[in-house]
């Protein structure tokens, strides 16, 4: 069988090397789910620490990487959260870090950046023109690019994620196998669904991994089921975290190993999804966390009677856009 | 020097008995706190459980003391929170749970215990009320009452808190003191305060320990600062969860041993550290839960430039109550 780029091992040593306040975040049923969806929902909360998303995990391991040797400068571009993972990071370091990011990214974000102290670049665009403008300044200034997805601390760093996902009690003895029988994963550049997607088929085969991707944002859902890369024109989502036009084929190629299905979803769903996990268990997700809800609220037949876990894997939204979104009822 | 009526070697034993889904919730630093408190704010996540709230960890120590029994019949007055603990540690040994509340303690907090299948007898009055129908209720069926804060696994529960705020590692090497130099408690009947408040005098000395209570529910801190029991008359605050007219001696007793002060806030700022929470922080904190952050509201001098720990103790809103409360600008 082929392989991923991830490697088990690695990720397993992963562990030891990202600041413990990114790791081990709760894994827990959450009943008062089930009347809505029809299903048991185990969530993993992601957005319990100081830069309130998961790529905390692969940002550390990028940083550690960089903090023994000479080149003390970092770029990556980021829809936001990465950025902030990897100010985070740097900083606690003593790295310069860089982040590039679109004009129309959630404020929160954008403050966020500046706040711990990195040098952000604004551009008009979306988050793959950002991409070319980090990489063209770190072939100017000499600073390792940060490729999301692409680079492998980021894939092996998420990975992490399922890990505890597999390892960690939820009421079983430890060693038994997961109580859930499907993982929803949000699914943009990738480094998410094929860190935990990787795990799943290397240490829990009998959990069916479900990619989910907003309808209007569909370039590596499109990609995975067409089996070769396919772009696409201007995203149209509030999930901002996962809206990519331009998949990545080493990133896509792994996805192919570890996907059993990939989703598309309505922004209804993701705005109903939001709205349950705040009224219902009361948990504050950015659109890109609320996707694996809304793909149980558009299917509800194929999930019904079974258990399912979902990584809510960012918190990071405006106030206002926030309360436009679940504010009325 | 007196002794409280906890002991710190069963608090530590206590870890192992409390379902693991209880305990080590996040403990972080959230910077995105300070700009508006003015000093350093490390939150202590005790909402991403089950039952969205740290009672688990009392009710657990109650529910596997009674498994291995004769008498499987327990009940309990709550004011909402304690009762979802209980019907849920219940449900898992097989115990016959009832839980007294009040009729007007927040409809999701009751609408969960019965759906954790416990028995739910509500009535006309408060907290206290509860409490008196509850002993009537063991008197006459011979089921084990459960008095929150008087009953020591309730104190000792909570006090795993603070083997978790002084243990774990944030940013430190393990060993190395708390970076934070005060908690702040909320503070009801008392188990919480008494039991994290216990730890700290016995763990970390030089942390301040600050209980807080609505200026509307300030019987134990008017029993504090008298040293003697106070009564109240009807308590008038949104703080659902530390509404209490009538301080257990016993436990006042432990509070004068472990607390360094005692302070009332108001409702004006209740209400603001919750809207904080969320928006700053992405955290939905029940009233109970944002008087640390009320506190410091109140008294930006006495924090300014310090480092606070606080716990944000329970979760628990009514979606409509909740929107009213930080749903406007």
């Amino acid at each position: 069988m082929r392989q991923t780029r991830l490697d088990t091992a690695r990720i397993k040593a992963a562990r030891q090397v990202i600041d413990p306040v990114f790791l081990d975040g709760p894994l827990y049923p959450c009943e008062a789910l089930e009347p809505a969806l029809g299903c048991a929902v185990s969530v993993k909360l992601e957005t319990a620490n100081p830069i309130r998303s998961f790529k905390g995990r692969g940002a550390e391991l990028i940083a550690s990487g960089l903090a023994g040797g000479d080149r003390r400068a970092v770029v990556c571009a980021s829809a936001g959260n990465l950025g902030q993972a990897l100010a985070w990071s740097g900083r606690a370091r003593g790295l310069d870090v860089t982040v590039v990011a679109s004009r129309s990214a959630p404020a929160v974000k954008l403050d966020r950046i500046r706040a711990l102290d990195a040098r952000l670049e604004l551009v008009d665009g979306d988050f793959d023109t950002a991409r070319e403008r980090a990489a063209a300044i770190a072939r100017h200034d000499g600073a390792r690019l940060v490729e999301d997805s692409l680079d492998i601390e980021t894939c092996e760093g998420a990975a992490t994620i399922g890990l505890e996902l597999v390892d960690r009690p939820v009421g079983r003895p430890v060693g038994a196998a997961p109580p859930f029988d499907a993982v929803l994963i949000a699914l943009g550049g990738g480094a998410m669904a094929t860190g935990v997607g990787h795990v799943m088929k290397a240490l829990a085969p009998g959990v069916e991994v479900i990619c989910v991707q907003p309808l209007g944002a569909p370039a590596m859902t499109w990609s995975w089921r067409r089996r070769r890369v396919v772009t696409t024109g201007p995203t149209a989502t509030i999930a901002d975290g996962v809206a990519g036009r331009v998949p990545i084929p080493a990133v896509l190629d792994d996805l192919l190993l570890v996907a059993d299905d990939a989703v598309l979803v309505r922004e209804a769903s993701i705005i109903a999804g939001m709205r349950l996990l705040l009224d219902r268990a009361g948990l504050v997700a950015e659109p890109s966390a609320a996707l694996g809800i809304a793909a149980i609220l558009e299917d509800r037949e194929r999930f019904a009677g079974r258990h399912v876990a979902t990584v809510i894997c960012g918190g990071n939204v405006d106030a206002d856009a926030y309360r436009g979104w679940v504010g009325a009822r």
